[in-house]
This record gives C-alpha cells, sequence and structure tokens, in this order.
C-alpha cells in the first residue's frame, strides 16, 4: 500500500482522527446500549475514598525529605514547579521493578497522561519533513492522530504471511529510502496490544530492537496494559529486552490507578544508540516541549502518585491483582459467549484469545461499517469499535473491537449475545 | 527588523526558547540570592487545607446535579471524562462576571493551564506556512515557544514614535502580504503585560479590533493579571469590548488560585467574524488537538476548581482581594526603593510604575547582559530578568523586568537597593 502523507489541514477531514468524536456521538444516541466500544478500566476497583489522605501522606513525606514543615510543603508544591516532574524517582522505582524497565529518576519525564508522553516524543524525533512515524497496522489513534496534527508522515509496517515484523519494517525502510525518508520512530504497544490484544514474541522483540539499532529508529514501547496479564509467561518489555539504547517507555497510571489523575511518563534510555549525550539532549528537548505545552504536569496529581506508589512500596502488582482477577473472567464471559452465539458459524467468524489487557477482536465474513454499526445500535441494543477506525490504509473492514475491561460479567454475556444475533442473522440473510 | 523564521529544527538552540533552562541554572546556582525573575503568586495566600473538603463538596455537586449517589459520582469523575472539559458552566460564569467576557459554557474549553490553551489555539490558527503569528516586542515566551517549537513564523507589531498599535499592525500587514505571508493571529497580553507591566488603553484595544476584523486576525488575549488592578479604573477585556467576533480569550487559575492546580481555559467567540459555523468549526479543531496531547484536563482538578468557584459564588473578586493588596504594596515599595536606590541617577535609569500585575520595568543607561546577571547574583546577591529574553529581536538589552510578586516587603526592599548598589557601580565605573 501506499504510504499517506497529511499535513495539518486535514485535520478533522481524516476518518481516524475523527473517530474519539463519533464514538461520543453514536454513545449519547443510545445511552442504553450495551457498550463495547471504550477501553476503560473498571471503576469498580477505583478507591476515592483513600486519595486525599494519599495526597496529604505525601506533603508530609515531601516536607521531611526536604526539612520543611507540612504546611511549607503544601504551599511550596502548590507553585509551579520543575517541568520534568517531581515524582521521577518513585516513578523510576515502578518501572524496574514492574516492567523491568532499567531507568533511573532522572531519565524520567513525568506527563499529563501517556498521551503528552507519546505527543512529545513524536514531535521531538519527527522533526523534519522526511522523518516519518513507523506504526503498526492497525494501531492506537491517539499515536497516528498526533502525527496527522502536526502534519508527520505515518507508515505502517505489515508483515506478509511469510514475513516477521522485523522482516517488514527492513523492507519498509529501504522502501522509504528510496522516497528520500527515513524512519525516526516505530511507535508499538508491544503487550496485549490496543487495538488487537496481541503480544509480540520475545525472539520478534529482540529482532526487531536489532533491526531498529541498525537504522537508528527509536522505540516508541506504549506499555498500559502490561501489568495485566492473566496467564503464561510475562514477555520482558523491550526497554528491558534493549541493548542499544534505542528504546523511550511510555507509562501511564491511567489503568492501573485512575484515568482522570492525567498521569504518565516517558522514561529515556541512558544512551541513544550509544551516544550518551545525544540520550541528553533528546530529553532536554521533549522536557523543553513540554513547558511548551503544559509547563509542569499537576503536583496535585503527582502528590497523589507518588503517595500511592509509596503506599504500594514501588510496586503496583498487589493493587492490580483484583482488577486481574475481575478482566480474567470478562475476557472467559466474553469467549464463552462468542462460543454459544457463533455455534455454527465457526468456520466464518474467528476471535482471538489475549492472555491479558483489555481488548479481543472478532473477524466477521462481511464488511461492518457504519450502517452494521448503527444497525446493531438501534436494532439490538449494543455498541462495538469497527477496526477500520484504527487502520492506517483503507483495510480491516470486516474486523471489531471488543472492550470487556469495564463492564460487568453479566452484562458481556447480553452484550455479546446480542453482537451475535445482529451478526447471525445478516450472514443469514445477506442482502437485508 | 526583519520578522524571523525558524523550524522545527531551531528548537533548542533559540536565545527565547532556552530561557526558561537558563533561568533555573543561574538560580540553582545562586539558591540564597533574592530573585526577582519569576512571576509566581505569593504562596502566603494559598489555602490548601481548604482544597480537599472543596474537592468533596463538588462530588456532591455533580451527584446531586446527575442523580446519582456520592460514592458514583466521584467514581465516574475518576474516569475518562468529556475532552472539552466538565466545569465549563462555572468557569463561563467566572469570566462574565470578572472579565466581561460574553462567553457561554458551550464556548469553553478547558485546558491544562493557560499555556495548553494558548498552544491549542496558536496551531489550530497558524496551521499553514503562510500563516504567522503576531506578537508585541517583547512578549512572553510561553507563546513564541509554542510557535517556535511548531515552526511558525513569529512576526512583532512593533509601532515607530510616531505610530499607535492598530497602525503599526495595518504596516505589519502589508509587509507580509508583499512576502505572501497573512498574519492568522495576535497574541497579546492587554492587562499588565508579561514582561512589560503595561496597559493597552481602551481606545486602542477598540482601533486594534477594527484593524484585526479587517484582516481576520483573532485576537489571543491572554489574561492571567486582569484581576489585579491596584488603582483606576479597569480597561473592558478585549473580549467584551469585541463586536466581530475575533478575539479567543484565554483565562487561568495559576495567579487566582494556585499553580499547581493546571486549569485553564479558552472561550471561543459566537461566531469568527460573523460565521458561527466557522467559530464552531475553530473550536471543534482545538478540541480534537487536545484529544491527542492530553485527552482531557484532570477531573481531579477540575472538581477543585469547580468547588472553588461555586464556593465564592461565581466571581473570584473576593477571593482576591487580600492578594491585590499585598501586591500593590509590593509594587510600592519596589518604587521607593528604586527611587531611593537612583538617587541622583533620574536622569539615566527610569521605570514604570504600573496599575497591577506582576512586573515593572527598569531601563538602564548599559547593555544588562549575561555577564550582569552573573554579577548581580555572585556579588549582590541578587537575580533580575534581562528583557532581550523576551525579545523578538535583538533588542531591549538595556532592560530588565523585576516581578514583585512572591517576595515580601523587606526583601524587596533589600533585593531592589542590592540591584540599584550594582547597577550604580556600574554606572560610576563603566569599564569594570
Amino acid at each position: 500500500m501506499t504510504p499517506k502523507s497529511m499535513n495539518a489541514d486535514t485535520v478533522g477531514r481524516s476518518a481516524r482522527s475523527s473517530v474519539m468524536n463519533f464514538l461520543n456521538e453514536i454513545a449519547q444516541r443510545h445511552p442504553g446500549a450495551i457498550s463495547f466500544a471504550s477501553g476503560r478500566p473498571a471503576e469498580r476497583f477505583f478507591r476515592p475514598e483513600a486519595w486525599a489522605p494519599a495526597e496529604a501522606s505525601f506533603y508530609a513525606h515531601y516536607a521531611q525529605a526536604n526539612g520543611m514543615s507540612e504546611s511549607a510543603a503544601r504551599h511550596r508544591l502548590a507553585q509551579y514547579g520543575a517541568t520534568a516532574g517531581i515524582i521521577r524517582e518513585e516513578i523510576a522505582t515502578q518501572l524496574r521493578i514492574d516492567h523491568g524497565v532499567p531507568c533511573t529518576a532522572e531519565r524520567i519525564v513525568v506527563t499529563v497522561g501517556c498521551q503528552e508522553a507519546m505527543a512529545l516524543c513524536i514531535l521531538a524525533l519527527c522533526n523534519a519533513r522526511d522523518r516519518v512515524l513507523l506504526v503498526r497496522n492497525p494501531t492506537y489513534i491517539g499515536a497516528t492522530g498526533v502525527a496527522d496534527a502536526a502534519g508527520i508522515r505515518v507508515v505502517p509496517v505489515e508483515p506478509t504471511a511469510d514475513e516477521s515484523l522485523d522482516q517488514a519494517l527492513a523492507r519498509s525502510v529501504s522502501e522509504l529510502a528510496r522516497e528520500g525518508l527515513s524512519p525516526a520512530a516505530f511507535y508499538l504497544i508491544p503487550d496485549f496490544d490496543n487495538p488487537t490484544g496481541e503480544v509480540i514474541a520475545r525472539e520478534d522483540r529482540e529482532r526487531l530492537l536489532a533491526q531498529c539499532a541498525q537504522h537508528r529508529i527509536v522505540v516508541l514501547e506504549d506499555n498500559p496494559y502490561g501489568m495485566f496479564r492473566f496467564e503464561g509467561e510475562t514477555v520482558p518489555s523491550m526497554a528491558q529486552l534493549d541493548r542499544h539504547g534505542g528504546v523511550i517507555h511510555l507509562g501511564t497510571f491511567s489503568k492501573t490507578l485512575f484515568p482522570s489523575v492525567r498521569v504518565g511518563s516517558a522514561a529515556f534510555p541512558e544512551t541513544l544508540f550509544g551516544d550518551a549525550d545525544a540520550a541528553v539532549a533528546l530529553r532536554e528537548n521533549v522536557v523543553e516541549r513540554k513547558s511548551f505545552l503544559t509547563v509542569n504536569t499537576s503536583q496535585h496529581c503527582q502528590a497523589l502518585v507518588g503517595a500511592l506508589l509509596r503506599h504500594y512500596g514501588g510496586s503496583l502488582a498487589d493493587h492490580v491483582r483484583a482488577p486481574i482477577g475481575f478482566y480474567r473472567r470478562n475476557r472467559d464471559v466474553a469467549i464463552e459467549s462468542l462460543t454459544a452465539g457463533f455455534r455454527g458459524f465457526e468456520d466464518r467468524v474467528s476471535w482471538n484469545q489475549p492472555a491479558g489487557g483489555f481488548f479481543l477482536s472478532v473477524r466477521l465474513p462481511f464488511e461492518f461499517d457504519d450502517n452494521a454499526l448503527d444497525t446493531c445500535a438501534t436494532r439490538h441494543g449494543v455498541l462495538v469499535m469497527p477496526m477500520r477506525y484504527f487502520a492506517i490504509d483503507d483495510g480491516w473492514r470486516d474486523t471489531v473491537r471488543i472492550a470487556f475491561s469495564n463492564l460487568e460479567p453479566e452484562t458481556i454475556r447480553e452484550g455479546i449475545a446480542r453482537f451475535c444475533a445482529y451478526a447471525v442473522d445478516r450472514m443469514r440473510n445477506p442482502s437485508t
């Protein structure tokens, strides 16, 4: 396929950047429909009553660490503060323990959610017209949306049936070189990908890292779902496997703690492909860009995250144990319901069984277009997410994404039954 | 002067975008120096003990307004939320009462501080290579920094001795037209400007609005200091005077409440130069850009601002009464100290007496360069801000900015005496 080029003027006209608005709109029109559209963490595990005391405990800690009264600490932290953040130590510790990221506090930039980290890194790396962003196809629209808004060219890396991901990458690099283009970054969600739910295997990660290092392509490893593994062995994060200084690990507390805290992070490598000064320069460029977008991440929010990380002793593993059990059961109920609902159609419909995360995908023998979406919502009271909204090209028209994270099991059972009823009806009566 | 053109690659090399780092660095090297460098609100008026109860009261309000339990409200608001924000009604009310901005809730976008509002509006308006950003000279580096990072050309509007601001604008527009360029926005701080402390007079605002409307240039009215008037009559905001649909009013709670809450806003006009659809399209473009930078403004922070606005009955006038008295006294002490310290040098040194805000400026008969800064810090224990860091051109080398907002009066007296001692010494011994 031909890589697309979009400039700032096309923002708002592109299909993929209007998805969020579209989603809101259809959800508003059908407030009673069971929605598998949005990948939100389960609200039932939020503990808002604990937050004000937790935040207070951070001020006490900060006061002690800085030899000041608690009142002085509260006043100080209510001011403007360091652009790179005040809980870098706490975040570095958590990333080391929970994701094996070999980072130190000074290599962390605290951001307004992971989205800001991603945006800043993409803008800092793809800073000239010939420097393109590589992504998988389909991929999370947060990444392609940043690029579209800034006029950065987005190129999908798509293995053919015979290719591994690193081979497809090598092919993309050569094709781009012939156009005078050079990929600056490769955006990936290696664990329980949004939208597909898939995991990149260890050997594929290692080959990919070697290939990226050869071409000096920085891997942007987005890792919102890595802590939510239901079964099987953990695959080391790409930052952990990296031997070249080619990975920026993007983190968020939206899924482990709660989204409205809006705290995320970028963890930079010690060297950028062996060059320590270049790593510092890249990080400083990101910090400078942040100073002109959000000045610094709310210390009101950072204090809360810092306190919770301290409370849990650095790792969030205990904190996510109950949610993991809930998400696993939801996944199981979704798979059972798909199996029951598509009985007799196994040769025409397929789905994956992700080993973690918030999403699975279902492939249908027909195109799931806006009409299909509307019929599902209007006649069957169910909303799913067409995969084509995450596609870089015109593809993925026969697949939908099912987010099973923020629904009760019985609602999932009912919702999947409704979706299957629609699809079975459509397969039986293809002309309607 | 020749307007400068900068592209994304020059970020980090330009003098004006490295100011923030420079400031931090010199302040770190001289932690004991009295600093007039940074325009922070006075911490003594922060009331952190009131914030947790205030936030709780917002959840109670939200629960009642939405017919849900308080616990359900807390859980709901801890999720992802509307990109444009959840306290638009409260902010619109405050802007109407306190700044005469004729806005409604649906025309507000809640942002991560005013900096994000400014960045989103500049990026949305200056969205093609020929669309430049107009600014005054000198001006706040937050605005020029956004433009520099995005490769947007920044052009200063500088009245000659015989020109009014609108005449200088007309001249700039013609000069740019000859280069095939068209100004998309004019960034201004009409009240108690950062860095100069000056106010644009009502008649100048009106002429400027007419001139901008004629050329379809959107005024970005940044208004962080408007509530801090010490004396004299309030000048209506440009948004209040606007009859053409040409003003976006940028607001912040960093100065009225506290900076770490990181909540600001953009208030859009009802029509964009008479076109209601264009105003909606511009606002939606800003919301979409926000969804790809910060997703939404922390509802944890919005709840707190919303609660405080409700607590004060919509207006923050009562809340800022005590700070205004403090800032006025600080300004008076600064002026007294300058008068005393430069006695006998009145013909060689001059300063303004701003009627409000956080800043005044002092013009010296010599160039205040990095050496001067270093000598002031090292030998005299005082830090001031060279005005040339806010300059668009190579000018303003003989002027410094004095921020008097976050120091106690006796510290201001001592600090200004130190600064005057340095300058008097330099005037007496020009060769050193």
